[in-house]
């Protein structure tokens, strides 16, 4: 399944899974009525973004101001920059350059830094528009849906376009937490957006999104006695790892192994001795520094073999991960080549210059990750 | 203490620092009699190799043929890839390559492993150096010292030069493990050795260490009345992390707050608005995307800052960092710079393309990260 002539590790990228990837989201978000801004930090690759917009997304959503950039030379119009940025005025200079020629909307948490962005921002402040972050339930960055109207009303003062909401329910990633995460966000992006529009806001968007909660519809699971409107709050969603798929995903059970469209290939370097009844430990040549080391307490271990789902990755050093064997099987030989999947690919993806792509099986090709490091 | 004109987050490297702690190491190795070789995957940067060799270091350590081929190309002429490497014949060329101007060794840690870079190195094998690699209880790669005779003679009849051992005690990065850790490695290292020479090799390098156990001399810990012999077995160490410091090291009493050379610079961007009663949180910008992940479960959280010994980074996301504030004490203002230690620094190097440069206090310049992710 790869390809031998490959040198390790290397990540490898299966277009014709990726591609299906993305075609299932699009259809899933289009047939839900919902626009689809795809999260770019997972892949940070033209290529891949411009698979996304062809296949129908209205733009997409960046993590900072230098992967804006990246994508916006590429000529990607339309950008959502979900972070609640603090800009300085470097980064003001860079906003009002990006938005000169592109439709430009970032984050928003508190008047303090709505009233400082708008302020270094000057007149350029009314090209961008702003999202109010609200917080449900992941108690990150965000607001409580009932303080919302107050930031936009700041973030009016200050000269910027408010334009709505936005949230990001990253406690979906636990077991048994997706479906609650994404009705407790359903129910923060309209309360948010009810709380705009009370306070004489026009709530153009109300953006949701992860890649555990966007397939869920949270009407799915309402009390039928209750009569509220049964219709999704949300009318985007931004959803990154969705393209891909890793361990995370398949471990919440939101991916199946054949969605998985990214792996690391990896080779056996070394078998570490054990006492017999014990299972059996070797070491491959992925580690921390192209796997990245996220490592929720729920997880397996620190990723997973696509093909061996009996073997656990109980340990990671930068160039070393052990896989502990089912007891009783015989290790693979050492030089066998053996695909990880990551837990968590966006962390990946920010590891490496360059991915290889694979097409049946057969190599076809080399992406760069073009805002590979952007982290500002 | 952080130039206000840095756009975050920023990795910055006290200079001064940096040249204390290459000097201190050097000249505590040198006192002990020691080669010093230190592991350059933590810094991957050629203008701090360069330090270390004019500070006495004998050549460099690396993990990969990647980063050697850097710093050769850079001038380093001595370099061990301290790594079980599976040589396909497309990494044997690059060998053959380095070996050709520069002094080359490599790791072995099994008799297939061995065979198999000798059948691909040809006759390039004999400008090849082989350090047999020893498990002195980290139980990661390398073989019992009792089974190191056997590789080395696999390694001599694949045509490779065997010139000694080597070790890396990993379980040293535990709270209490160091010494004790120091004095496994210093066994480990003894009876391979030993059996090497019992088999007739000539044994030039006994190579170990790790900065939690160099700057400690494992004979300190012995009891008296043993009558062995105390000197230490190794003849060279490797350790990497002391150049800048991080936070697991801090944890584990291995360096001093002023020790730290190297600190991600961060903006306050959100307030989390938490019960009375409950201490404070807050969101900075350095997330995993720069910090890197790893936790071990000893430690602390997902790194500290150095400022405020009090505060605890309790969750992570790629850009944004939680920081759990004592109870009682007034947040820092959003826009307020602090500076993160990260837990483990050889991570936050493989992130970031450039560093900036303090000298007391100001920006002094830039470093490329030139080895960056080198992985293969």
């Amino acid at each position: 399944m790869i390809p031998p002539e490959i040198t390790t590790p290397e990540v490898l990228i299966d277009v014709d899974i990726l591609d299906r990837n993305i075609a299932r989201m699009a259809a899933a978000t289009q047939a839900r009525g919902l626009r689809l801004r795809p999260h770019a930090k997972t892949h940070k690759v033209l290529e891949i973004a411009e698979r996304q917009l062809a296949a129908g997304a209205v733009g997409l959503t960046v993590a900072t101001i230098g992967e804006a950039e990246v994508f916006a030379k590429a000529g990607v119009r339309d950008i959502f920059i979900a972070y609640p940025l603090w800009v300085t005025a470097p980064q003001a200079a860079r906003l009002r350059a990006l938005a000169e020629a592109n439709s430009i909307t970032v984050g928003v948490d508190s008047a303090e830094s709505a009233s400082f962005m708008g302020r270094n921002l000057g007149a350029g402040a009314g090209r961008i528009a702003a999202l109010v972050e609200l917080d449900s339930g992941h108690h990150r960055s965000g607001v409580r849906p009932e303080d919302a109207a107050a930031v936009a009303r700041a973030a009016a003062d200050a000269g910027l376009d408010v334009a709505g909401v936005f949230t990001f329910p990253g406690h979906s990633y636990a077991p048994g937490m997706p479906l609650a995460a994404a009705r407790q966000e359903d129910e923060a992006l309209r309360r948010g957006a009810d709380e705009l529009a009370a306070a004489g806001f026009t709530v153009r968007t109300i953006s949701g999104g992860s890649t555990p909660t966007a397939s869920l519809d949270p009407a799915d699971s309402f009390d039928p006695a209750d009569s509220r409107d049964r219709a999704t709050a949300a009318t985007e969603l931004r959803p990154g790892v969705y393209v891909f798929g890793d361990a995370q995903q398949f471990e919440l059970g939101r991916c199946e192994p054949a969605d998985i469209a990214l792996t690391v290939a990896s080779t056996v370097v070394s078998h570490h001795r054990t006492a017999a009844g014990e299972p059996g430990r070797f070491i491959i040549d992925a580690g921390s520094k192209v796997l990245g080391s996220d490592r929720p307490a729920w997880a397996s271990g620190y990723g997973r073999l696509l093909d061996h789902p009996d073997a656990r990755i109980t340990a990671l050093s930068e160039h070393h991960a052990t896989v502990e064997w089912p007891q009783g099987l015989a290790l693979p030989d050492r030089g066998e080549l053996l695909r990880v999947v990551p837990n968590h690919v966006c962390l990946t993806m920010n590891l490496v210059d360059e991915v290889s792509l694979l097409r049946e099986g057969a190599l076809a090709g080399r992406w760069a990750v073009a805002a590979r490091g952007k982290n500002s």
